[in-house]
This record gives C-alpha cells, structure tokens and sequence, in this order.
C-alpha cells in the first residue's frame, strides 16, 4: 500500500482555492445535518516549553444532493454531484516561542487523509499550509453569506501568515478590488502590499481604514482588542481569526454586542473563540449569538439581506461578524481536495508507509 | 526541516527489544508518578464499515534517576542515565472486515514521532509493526515482575501476529527454552512454529498445556472465555493481551477471580480489557484489582515473590493475570527508540514535509 506524502509546495499546488472553499461548505452543512463525527480537541500542554499539542481528529458525510441544493457561491462549480465521505486527524501544536528561538513557526502540522473504508493512510501532508488554506476558505464562505453582495473592498487587520490566504479566498466570493492592510510592522505590511499589488489596488492604512472596507478580517494574536465600533462601516462583515486561546480577542465588547454574531462551533467559539472573553464574563450570552455558520449553509438561518446568500430581504443587516476557530472537519475536507487533485495529477510523492501483507 | 519516514521493514530493524521494553517499563513508571499526559483515546465509530478510528496522543517523561533505580530486567542495558520526554501520536483503527474484504490488515497505525520543545515532526512511522512490538514489550515487563524467576516455558493461546512479539519480548526477560502454542488454525500454527523452530522447543499443543507453561499469554480476539481454571498452572502468570473492545475476555470469571490481577490503566481495562465484561457484571470489582503495572515498577507494591521483580519473599504467589491494553506512552516510548536508532544507524528515509521558513 502506497502513502502519498505531499510536502507543503505540494499542498500549496493542489490547494485550488475555489474547491477549498466549496469542500468546507460542506463541511458546515454536514455538521450541522449531523453527518460529521468530530470528538473534542485533546490537548497536551507543555508549559516548560510554552507551547502544547492539538489532535483534531474527525469524519464527514456529504451528500452530493445536498451540495447541489446550495444556491450560494456564485462563481464556483456545483459539481459535487456525487456523495463523499473523508477521514482524518491533523496533529497540530502552538509553540510561541518557536520563532526567537528555533527558527521555526510557531504553528507546525501534520495531518494524516485516511480511507474511512479501511482506514488505509490515503496521504500525509503538510498541516501547516492546509490550515492556512482552509481557514480562509472559511473566512470565504461566511463572506458570501454575510457581505453584501457587491463587496469589493477588504480590509486586513494583521498582515502575517493568515492574511494572505484571506485575501486569497475572499477574493473568490466577492469581486475585490480594493485592499487596505494595518500592521504594526512596517516591513511585514510591505511584504503584504508587494505580494498583491499587481492584483489588487493594494495599501497599507490604519485600522478604521480597513474597518470601513465592506468585509474586513482580523489576524492578530492580541488579548486586548484592537477594533472598536467607531472602527467599521455601517454594513462590514468582519471575519475574527486571531483568537485562538482563551483570553484573545479582538474586537471590542461593544462592538461584538451590536453586531450579528455567527460562529463556528458553540463549545470552540465559548472555549477559545473571539467570544470567549466576553462569553465568560457575562458580558456576550447565547442570546447574543445570531447561530453557526453551518445554519446558513443549509438554509436554516437567512444570510446577509439582498446578499449573494441570502434570498430575500429578511436576512442579516448591520455589521456582522463570523468567529473563526476552526474545525477538524475543515481539514479533513480540505485534505480531500488536496489528495484528490494530487493523485489526479500524479503529483507527491508515494511512499510504502505500512506493509501490509496480511498474516 | 526534515523528518525521518520509518516504513515497515525500518521499524522492525530498530525496534530493538531490549531497549524497548526498558522504554516501555519507564512509560510505566512514569505514568505511575504522573509525569505523563495521556488524553483519553478518542473514537470515531463507523458502523457502516464495520470499523472505527483511535487517536492516541501523549507526552512522557522520564528522569534518569528514576530509571537506574529500578532493580528489575537483569538481562538489559540500566544505561538510559540522562532524562528524556517524548511526544506523539498513533492514529489507528480496527477494522475486521479488512483481511476477507480487501487484502489488507485489521489493523493501520501510523505513528507521528514529535519534538515536545519545538513539536517539529521528528518522524512519521508505520504504527502497526510499533503497537506489535510495544505490546510484546508491555507483557514482557509484567512477565519481568510477575512470572517466576526461573520460568522457562511460554505458552500462547493463539497463533497471530501478536503472538511472535510475545515470544520475542518475554524471552528478552525470562530464559524460555520450551513454547506452546495453541490455535485453532493449523496453518498458522505451523507458520508460527516454523517461525521459531531453530531457536526454542516449540509445539502445537491444547490450551491447558499453554497454559501449564510458567508463562501464558493469549492473544486472541474471542467474547466467549477460552481459558479456565484448570487449564494453567499453580504459579503460571498470564498476559492476557486479546480484548481490545467491550464484550471481549479470553479468561473465565473464576480464573480472574482467584488470581491476581494487574492492570495497566483502570479506566482502559475496565472499558476494554480482559476484566471489562466481568467488571460491568458486577463479578468482578475495585477490590479484585491488585494494581497497576506501574505500581510494581517504582516498587509501590511487590511483584512475584521470590521473582526477578520482586526483593522479598512477600510478593505475589499462585496465578497472576496482566490485563493489557495498551497506552498511548507506551507508542511514544516505543517510538523513541525506533527513531533514536533509525537516526543513529542512518537508516530511513528523511522527507521534507513542512516548509519551516518563517514569515
């Protein structure tokens, strides 16, 4: 039995943003149809090292039926006709002070596709990349049910890692044309503009700049908020990415108290989630929560009024914003996408992991 | 960064015995003074393929100190002066309709060796021949502190895969000159005996004459007990390794009952070890369990009296029955080994999988 290792310049190839982006649609819908199988994150925390170790494992069931019924995603394909179910575990870790002194990320994963059939190691591949591209095809999917639908301004609070890949995914939902992107650091912001300038009309600005985009996504690790209500405009669909612990947030209590609120998973969002802090403080209840991303994928929930998502009217108005923390199932439908296109195009490289002549 | 990519035939060439059941005995150990973080194991069950996933993260630590005091396997190296921590994790599965449906195994581990201070993937290996090997270490430890010192004769009930690692490991402890092996397969037991004939004086033979050996395990994954009293000796010690799942025992409730019974985790063995259908029957309680297996390693309770394990006369006599499951430490520990040696000898195959230029 051949493996198919696929390093990062491997996942990064095979990463079509667009069926990232349709694979994690689905991956909502089939969570909130109950046709995942997602236990809680275990955590081994280190802290003579500052750092602990995730396990994400899950299974997803989509029904090609149920793809096909989405009326969302205008400019991707819906031809996920057939249905499909994928299986994995994406061995993840937080070690902060990787870069000072290792020269390393701080986030660095594996993730392990396997058959649900026969739980044959289909492919292993670089976690780190994959999580980068599925968070922002997240980011893309609540985009297109919460931005108005002719959004063509993006603001970027932080401009690390996270950012590119939330230009990159957003940017297929909604025809982008202007991007703003606040960073502290003047030489990362740089690299930031550099990277996108022959695509977009790309600048660097403050943080109410690119709060008064029409969709803005936050990526920064803060604990103390850095976006306030006076920071966006009247409609701004804000997607919140940084927070990742306990204790991290970034947009403001009042802020969060006026806009609609959707999220990704209650006990993710409540534990470590841009709503975690007000959460337990009592500030933000359940009542503040407008639903999960997953409602609104399956129509259970109405999007943006008038937007690409929505059908009518009645729908979401406001600022709105989508907490981010991410889930298994996201990286095991983004691996799918990842090991299909791979093999289809004789791409990675196979490896006899596991010998497996039966005795 | 690279990480080393150990396949089947490069586990086994490092897993050497030796050194892996001193691993696995400081795992033991370690767990006993709780320097171990073992998040429980989390399931993803299929039904609709007869199978289910396992993820089995973990961190061990090990002091030196700790190591060189333990007076016990007079046959190996006290040599692991330094401390040491470990982490990883085995994704795994069982899946029995495999070997009929699909020419491949129950079982397919895959084991991600990682670096605790920065979480680099250190290695990727075949965790089927890993759990094989860390199982035989397992019992050969409890053999090491349960079985009479001058035991000479093994008996397995049961002729599968596990059964070679059994042999292995135990006669690494004990100095076995006579095997017998039961199975109700005669090609496999032949196999077997083939496998061994050059080194031991093995035979085909009935349960109660494995079971008279001074040593029995039995490996076989049968729901109705195949082992009673009157088949094993007056002082034979039993690793009873076989259930793996609720519903599963290979001992009859009369045996356990009269024997001493060591476990390697309470919650593991009482969920899915040999002592879980008893236990939920009631037959069998709290009060029936001598301890676990760590308690005889850092020397809390005493092993076999008189035995190799044990420094006095006030040990454990008559029957005794080591009931494992198989910890998440063990793999790592086991691991350890197999990447240390693979590193040190050059062998494997070093994989760029993680791009770790920092942005």
């Amino acid at each position: 039995m051949q493996t198919l290792l696929l390093d990062s310049d491997d996942v990064e190839a095979n990463a079509q943003m667009g069926a990232i982006i349709e694979a994690v649609e689905q991956a909502f819908g089939a969570f909130e149809r109950g046709d995942t199988q997602m236990p809680a994150k275990s955590y081994i925390d280190l802290p003579q090292y500052n750092g602990d170790f995730r396990s994400m494992p899950a299974y997803l069931e989509v029904r090609g039926s149920d793809a096909s019924s989405s009326e969302s995603g205008s400019q991707r394909d819906a031809d996920a006709a057939d249905d499909w179910d994928a299986a994995g575990i994406k061995w993840v870790n937080v070690h902060p002070n990787n870069p000072a002194e290792h020269d390393l990320p701080t986030v660095l994963g594996t993730m392990i596709y396997s058959d649900p059939e026969t739980a044959s190691p289909l492919a292993i591949m670089d976690g780190t990349t994959l999580t980068m591209k599925r968070t922002g095809a997240a980011a893309a999917v609540a985009t297109d049910y919460l931005a108005v639908a002719d959004a063509t301004s993006l603001g970027l609070v932080g401009a690390g890692v996270q950012s590119y890949t939330q230009l990159d995914a957003i940017s297929e939902v909604r025809p982008i044309e202007e991007v703003v992107v606040s960073d502290l650091d003047d030489a990362r912001t740089q690299r930031f503009i550099d990277a996108y300038d022959d695509e977009f009309d790309v600048r660097a600005g403050s943080i109410s700049e690119a709060g008064h985009c029409d969709v803005l996504s936050t990526v920064t690790p803060v604990r103390n908020p850095v976006v306030t209500p006076d920071d966006v405009g009247e409609h701004t669909h804000i997607n919140a990415i940084g927070a990742d612990a306990e204790g991290k947030h970034e947009l403001a209590d009042d802020l969060l108290q006026a806009a609609t609120i959707v999220i990704d998973d209650h006990e993710q969002c409540t534990h470590s989630g841009e709503i975690n802090v007000p959460y337990h403080e009592g500030t933000l209840t359940d009542a503040d929560i407008y639903g999960e991303i997953g409602e609104l994928v399956v129509g259970a929930n109405a999007g943006r009024a008038g937007g690409a998502g929505g059908d009518d009217e009645s729908g979401v108005t406001g600022v709105s914003v989508f907490d981010s923390t991410g889930l298994a199932i996201q990286d095991v439908a983004a691996a799918r996408v990842v090991y299909e296109n791979a093999r289809d195009r004789d791409t990675g490289t196979p490896f006899g992991l596991i010998d497996t002549e039966v005795q």
